[in-house]
């Protein structure tokens, strides 16, 4: 029997970064992931589960996590109220302190009524799932592997409901694309336009009025938009379905993955992030694999991609698939060269395509397929400092040497449009020649790719297929634009899907900030979703921490770049939190965080005494230095005052500004 | 006696975000730096000290850090040198192994000899440091307070050669700002010219000159500068004369801290970062104050301030001055404070200036002084969120609004200037109204200051003083270019030094990545110099790895915005770790990194064996799939088919290029 490569527990690196760093995973040494079910099933503070009702499909029920807020004691003795504060929520059932979850039984099928109702899918027996398909010979090859390990390791079929796949039956595509340009909103739409707007309708139409509301009603910044994102006036189903219509925004949904939950990917929405996880070689029980999935969405991934490799790979994805409430992504490569034992050269069309149909089948939201990798790109790769970094990539590569022909994935397309569409398999096109270092970022070999990717993207839409870009990388700060404007305009404004970019290559141990610095930046630039990375990028596998780590670092990239584009909606939480800090309302400031753990744990670790978090501030700061009192007694001044001496000083501010415009902004004038 | 308010251990908050968090350190309870003088002086793993010797000064030796790198081994059996890197070192003689260093000594008086051979200086009897310098009333209260502690922690006075203090005495200004009108290259001037250019001259000269250097001799990408840097060929000392002579760059230097080595500070250089340290009210021995100093320059803070608070502030700054190789800045309005018992109203121009005077004979490099507080600008605070967040902006607040008068320090703030000229020390202008969060960014009172201080540094340059102008703090990221722009205008383009930004408020816990995002980000638009933002900011007092932590960070962002402002040494370091990684060079991908000791761990935390560091990729990757192995084929394929088809590809895209820039690069056209 042929050794496999060890593979990754957590974020399998094979779809970042570096080719071989999948090999890392010496199953010996590694840091197994236990299962602590009470960790990532904890609720967090002050929080409760709420659901907003659709109005055009009533059976639509969008899960928000509302905060509750202490009230504001201010110095003078008045008490003000503090309204709660609801948040996007990725968790899913997972994250319902109601919902009685079991992982045997997977999570209800959200949105099966939706695709019956539809009229336009038909159940199939699907494809057989053979030995292969887990990495086996034979049944016989099965067993015997299995028998020698341990009872928890052994292969486990999924025991939950098992249905059988459903796929097109109405001649047409049955694509969230299909129906967008068919002129229907889905419930999938509708669910999206609630979640996008956080509940906070009345936040978008009170600054979109024009009403200059009072700072404590928490307003908001003027919009940024420097790069044409037009965020409307609210996010509407209508909205939805004319930027899914156009290509620039994605819902994957495959219909055999009835438990997600609606979501968008797209610039003119708030920004994605997603994290990968992978399965363990030898020693993966059903509750590690949820578990991971659970961990990761808790702390807010949108999207998971399993990077799985190895033995028992199918099974393992189908535990995910009917546990996952956000969409789950693969890289079907991976597991067409486990079922050719790992040899490249053996690769073909058919093995692909039997592959793409059992994860359609299974329920796989989105494909990373490295059609890309033109023959005539590898050897522009040859002078390159870090030659080619992605697996994916370099699989390719290496079948296009062996065989001196042509990319077979490009080459066949138009098939592999066919099947996504008949599922609803969002394509999210490889970057398979991403730079792997400062030194080859917007390189030729990147850029020749990216402009394949975007006549790919045509043909895709043209079969009614959903479709992403993947891009690099590793990309220093002035040369982000860049992609972003590239990606654009060759690739016809489909959402653009990066991996950071990491700015500059000398941290490792400090990937994360690397790269979260470029994430920003390029989501602020119009990147709709951003794969995080951990802080053990290019050194080895990460732990539990690691992964809650990257994905905090992640959603702070996604903000930022969220109030940078002007996103209505996106300011009421940095607002609460910057109130409730002022007015040192400590649970709230805890509590609103992205990691109310965390700020808790570094807060007791100065003032542990309960005390200290309810205390009133001038009992802490004493009576003749206080940062709220002095602000009071400003506030107080300012009314004696009168507004005059504001407005003078705004009136001559704006002259200042006017003359500054007048030099046309030359600042070397 | 009153009650003296607890400080700070590491980074006493003061001067970062909100005003109240000093209170914060409980002695009880806080975490007390250990000090471990074998962490702070250990040597980075295959690094060596070296010098580099001035030419038109002799006596000048700077100092650099050299890391050896192993060979490289290609499939082909090739091996191949690598050269040493040689990086920027902040550490000063503590991180020379060869150096014998003792705390109650003192460093070696480096610039002494250049400053008394410029003739214009004179010693004199300095003023008397009285017990009010120490936090105490009198004599006898000091004797009776220390009498109380144990011994480790009694007032100690710095027992180390005592000079006597220096001024100018010939007539004119004795600061870099006024050598360097007159046309004078100070050794100091060509110090900071070697250090710089990090001993890569040549790499400079191949890359202007227009050579495309071959990929493995670490060439440089295409310069970046958004904003008008112009980084030079190579830095010259002249050069240096010149940014200096035009206010664009400071030279942190009194003439009575010739411990310091030479460090410039200006958009036209490479991004600097500052540390914050403070005392503890408590139990600071003297080590531990010179440890908190080590530990966070062998990181790589290029400043540090001293934000100190409460008892033995005086001597502690002795300790901390003369035992620092890097600038010390301080807040003098802090001890003002003290020596009016902390009541804000007894401030007046007669103290401060006294505590101005003790600071400079002491050899302090630069002062924070909120002389851009003016009253009529403080009723417009408030309507803010936030409020004043800045310790120094509320005590002059206070200030204003309990005298009804105009803020001191602006309307002394020629005879202050009178004061720095003599010493050398450089201003660095308080941004008492920055915004404490995204709410208040960019609003009328921060930029009503900031126009003062542009008017307070043309009166300071007339002085001949350098001044360099704090800026926030927390602004989102659409809206940190108009604070580059407006400073850049307003303040005659003298350098700019921020508090991060932090671009969103929601991430307590992480502002060490919410704030290193807007440094990256405001460095790239020409931000001179950053201050650290820890994990703890806003919650607590850091301990050692979090000063580790947002060192490293801040690192990062200065790095990634040298590279993105297209400063030709920085990417030198990129490149070589780039090679090592994808060389699978383990050893010396650690070792070039920021943090070679968490990226050793890290990787030990999967693969501990020794022999994963050593072992040739090959038998790590197996046989059939190796990216490096990939490479090399791609490479011999590309020789085999010539370079024809990557010069076709080559005149494609530039078409693609043109065709784009035709349309106007509209994405939307």
């Amino acid at each position: 029997m042929r050794v496999m490569p060890p593979q990754g527990v957590f974020g399998n690196s094979g779809h970042l970064g570096h080719a071989c760093r999948r090999i890392l995973h010496d199953p010996a040494t590694s840091t197994m992931i236990k299962p602590k079910e009470s960790d990532s099933l904890k609720p967090f503070p002050a929080s409760t589960r709420v659901y907003i009702s659709g109005t055009k499909h009533p059976s639509i029920k969008v899960p928000l996590r509302e905060i509750a807020l202490s009230e504001s004691q201010h110095p003078n003795g008045r008490v003000e109220k503090n309204a709660p504060v609801r948040i996007y929520d990725c968790s899913g059932p997972w994250g319902d302190p109601d919902f009685q979850g079991d992982v045997e039984k997977g999570l209800p099928a959200l949105r099966n009524e939706w695709i019956l109702a539809r009229g336009d899918v038909a159940e199939y027996d699907g494809r057989k799932v053979t030995p292969e398909d887990n990495g086996y010979l034979s049944d016989e090859h099965a067993t015997r592997f299995n028998d020698k390990k341990e009872e928890k390791n052994r292969l486990k079929e999924y025991p939950g409901l098992k249905r059988k796949p459903l796929k097109a039956s109405g001649g047409h595509p049955v694509t969230q694309m299909w129906y967008a340009k068919q002129g229907i909103i889905t419930p999938e739409m509708e669910f999206i336009a609630i979640r996008e707007n956080l509940g906070r309708e009345e936040a978008f139409k009170a600054i979109h009025d024009g009403g200059s509301a009072p700072r404590n009603a928490l307003n908001f910044i003027h919009p940024g938009q420097p790069h044409g994102a037009s965020v409307p006036r609210h996010i509407t189903a209508e909205f939805v379905r004319d930027e899914v219509a156009r290509g620039r925004a994605i819902i994957p949904a495959n219909i055999n993955h009835p438990e997600s939950e609606p979501m968008i990917i797209g610039r003119n929405f708030l920004v994605k992030i997603n994290a990968n996880i992978g399965n363990s070689a030898v020693a993966s029980t059903i509750d590690e694999e949820v578990e991971k999935l659970r961990w990761a969405t808790r702390w807010g991934a949108d999207t998971v991609m399993d990077l799985s490799t190895g033995k028992n790979i199918h099974a393992t994805r189908e535990w995910i698939l009917r546990n996952s409430p956000v969409p789950i992504g693969t890289v079907p490569i991976y597991q067409a060269l486990e079922k050719v034992n790992g040899r490249v050269e053996d690769l073909c069309w058919e093995v692909f395509r039997d592959t793409l149909v059992e994860q359609a089948e299974q329920g796989v939201d989105y494909f990373t397929i490295h059609a890309g990798v033109l023959l005539r790109f590898i050897p522009t790769t040859a002078t390159r400092m870090t030659g080619i970094v992605s697996r994916g990539g370099s699989i390719m590569a290496k079948w296009c040497l062996s065989h001196h022909k042509e990319n077979f994935l490009y080459t066949h397309w138009e098939d592999i449009c066919d099947i996504m569409a008949e599922y609803d398999v969002s394509f999210s096109i490889g970057d398979g020649l991403r730079p792997g270092s400062i030194a080859d970022a917007n390189d030729l070999p990147q850029f020749g790719e990216l402009e394949v990717q975007g006549d790919l993207t045509k043909t895709a839409w043209e079969k009614g297929v959903q479709v992403m870009n993947e891009g690099p990388g590793h990309v220093p700060m002035h040369m982000i634009q860049e992609n972003m404007e590239k990606q654009l305009n060759w690739c016809h404004e489909a959402p653009f899907y990066t991996l950071g970019p990491l700015t500059t290559d000398i941290a490792p141990g400090y990937d994360h900030i690397t790269s979260g610095i470029g994430a920003a930046l390029i989501g602020w630039h119009g990147c709709a979703m951003l794969c995080y990375v951990t802080p053990k990028e290019h050194l080895g596998l990460p732990n539990r921490d690691d992964v809650r780590e990257g994905v905090v670092t992640y959603k702070i990239a996604a903000h930022a770049a969220d109030l940078a584009k002007g996103h209505p909606a996106a300011q009421y939480r940095d607002n609460a939190l910057s109130k409730a800090r002022f007015e040192f309302r400590w649970e709230d400031q805890f509590n609103l965080g992205l990691d109310p753990e965390k700020a808790r744990e570094f807060h007791d670790e100065t003032l542990p005494q309960d005390g200290a978090k309810t205390a009133h501030f001038c009992s802490m700061c004493g009576p003749t230095f206080c940062s709220m009192k002095i602000s009071d007694e400003v506030r107080q001044y300012a009314e004696e005052q009168g507004l005059t001496d504001t407005e003078a000083l705004q009136k001559g501010m704006e002259e200042k500004s006017k003359e500054f415009a007048d030099q046309g902004g030359d600042i070397y004038s």
